[in-house]
């Protein structure tokens, strides 16, 4: 098949390292994650920062999604212009871009995150219209976020937010990014149970202080992907889903055949000793994150396939073991298939993490020849 | 130093991750190499894939370079338009932009690498122009080229080279990738040492089959900043010298004070019972690339300020411990520090790998201000 997927990925003209997505895959993945959230109840709002595309945005609304999370506010202005009108910063606030903030909030409803009674002060400063707040509480990650079990700073700030008229308290905001730690979906169900557990732990409290009214928004693909029915929050905000990678399945978020984009990339190289091949396929095309695999060793992508024109088998017999910045060595034990693999093929590789692949590129291409252009 | 840096950051305009550059130090690190080319009598080719910028570039001819190296077709075209007219294709040929290539050959001295006979064949199928050719040999990094002992390979492709009239063989290119695991001086020397013998070995027995015109290209910044003198090769092909960064450092091929570059980026969170700080500055600003510190802890950037408007101390206190997409987290020891900095502030990162740090930016501002664009 890796001569069948050559000559396909060059009909479609493709000559350079190029992402390639799986559309009706896509399509699947959305339809799937918005279902879960209309069954259980939950506000849907998706992270759009893994694709940062305004037709994959369009994609979503299709599927009914109306609010989503982006991590910039130059995204959330790119995503502003294509008529989203419910945006959440998903970081921390920059206060130091008060002046987006305020371009933003003038014309959307601008949901911004807050963790320190600092960013709470320089906001009300700063602030010229109503946004809404949101608390971030740190269940485990250790990253951002107030301490779950650190009641005073909690109050203090949530107390705070509620004194500032535009400041408009929606609730409590998780990202359980341990449940990237998870290799089995029995792990990343403990980390929502824990996550579910502790906020709503935290929202008792603030009600015990007056607080009526306090949503809980979680959001990371692997709960989100994992846990069949997400009820016990009030909104979810994954991203990853939508094109999935060898990261996901490992961790057991989603299946090989999920995973709905690859990187095609030139075969230049090509060593029977070694068995290795070599593609301009390096750090600048898949990013240097990498999974380890049973053998303990590093890898940063697979070689896959298409079946039609469709994606297909990733064969898992052909680690990209090593990357610099512009080439990748894939090892190929299994000698039919690197027989089968000339100088001048295009290949398939199958990546470990999405998002950061696709920050890579200025634009995708669909498995049926469009082109889809992404913020940059 | 941390408030003073902050201010003077914010004087510049910075408000979001942003490359800053010191150029009085990039003037003096490229300066000191086209010296040491000079000096030593080999050809300056320096790699433009580290700042790939046009004005960057005219630095260089300002200190009298001529020839360049670039890591893609698009690349050369870019620089093309700039006016350089001898460039090399410092990647074994992607004959699949085999167009490129004429539309390139038929206007400049183009210089593109081979290392086997499926790619020499499908370039005397392809061109339509002259070209210059290398052949690429392994040395011992194992990435690509023919291995400098395989004798039978290397005199076959040559002798093909030779035999084709639109191709003009101009020696053999080498790079000594395997100096970026080098720990020490000593060791980067034992690489180039080693380098040297391969690569004349392989000449002597291409002038053995008659091939008498045959240069030695190598290139890579820990050996080529290490040696003293080169003249043992024809050509030099460094590129990362130009900024340098930790990795450099660490390697011994950098003094700290050579690091020309930082990361500006906004201080979002600050938590003091971990001591860690929170920055606007995860792998899609600072990059996935890490090195190891004496602790066997990985980290992705230190901590570094200005001495008044020029780089200064770099604080190997304050390792990036952890960097998800977004957001980068570092461990601050020392108390008195870690109690200066505060949520609002701008910190400047010391990046671990220059070249990829800067491939994902679109531009750079320097120290005093002035907006640097760069090929995206």
């Amino acid at each position: 098949m890796i001569q069948e997927t050559s000559k396909y990925l060059r009909s479609l003209g493709v000559i350079r390292p190029t992402v390639i997505l799986d559309k009706p895959q896509i399509l699947r993945n959305i339809k799937k994650m918005a279902q879960k959230a209309r069954i259980s109840g939950v506000k849907f709002r998706p992270h759009f920062k893994t694709h940062q595309s305004h037709t994959i945005g369009d994609w979503f609304r299709e599927c009914g999604a109306r609010a989503i999370s982006v991590s910039s506010l130059d995204m959330a202005q790119y995503f502003t212009d294509r008529g989203w009108r419910d945006i959440t910063i998903a970081l921390l606030a920059n206060i130091l871009e008060i002046d987006k903030i305020n371009v933003l909030s003038s014309t959307i409803r601008l949901n911004l995150i807050v963790d320190s009674m600092a960013m709470v002060q320089a906001l009300h400063a700063g602030l010229k219209y109503p946004v809404k707040i949101w608390l971030k509480i740190d269940v485990g990650y250790e990253r951002t976020g107030a301490t779950w079990d650190d009641t005073q700073t909690i109050v203090s700030i949530a107390k705070a937010v509620l004194h500032y008229p535009k400041m408009h308290f929606v609730g409590l905001l998780a990202h359980s990014g341990q449940s990237y730690r998870a290799r089995s979906t029995e792990q990343v169900r403990q980390v929502y149970n824990q996550t579910v557990k502790r906020m709503r732990f935290v929202r008792k409290i603030l009600h015990g202080y007056g607080v009526k009214k306090c949503k809980i928004s979680v959001g990371d693909t692997p709960t989100c992907s994992v846990i069949e029915n997400l009820s016990a929050v009030d909104e979810i905000r994954p991203g990853n889903f939508v094109f999935n990678d060898l990261m996901q399945e490992q961790i057991g978020s989603c299946q090989p055949n999920e995973i709905a984009i690859g990187v095609a990339c030139p075969v230049i190289g090509k060593y029977a000793q070694r068995q290795q091949i070599v593609i301009i396929g390096g750090a600048v095309h898949l990013s240097k994150e990498y999974i380890v695999d049973r053998q303990g060793k590093r890898l940063f992508g697979y070689i896959t396939d298409l079946e039609g024109d469709s994606l297909g088998s990733i064969y898992k017999t052909t680690p990209v073991r090593t990357l610099s910045q512009e080439h990748g060595c894939i090892q190929i034990d299994d000698r039919d298939l690197f027989d089968q693999i000339e100088v001048g093929n295009l290949i398939l590789i199958s990546p470990v993490h999405s998002c950061l692949t696709c920050n890579l590129f200025t634009k995708y291409k669909t498995l049926q020849g469009e082109i889809i252009s992404r913020l940059y």
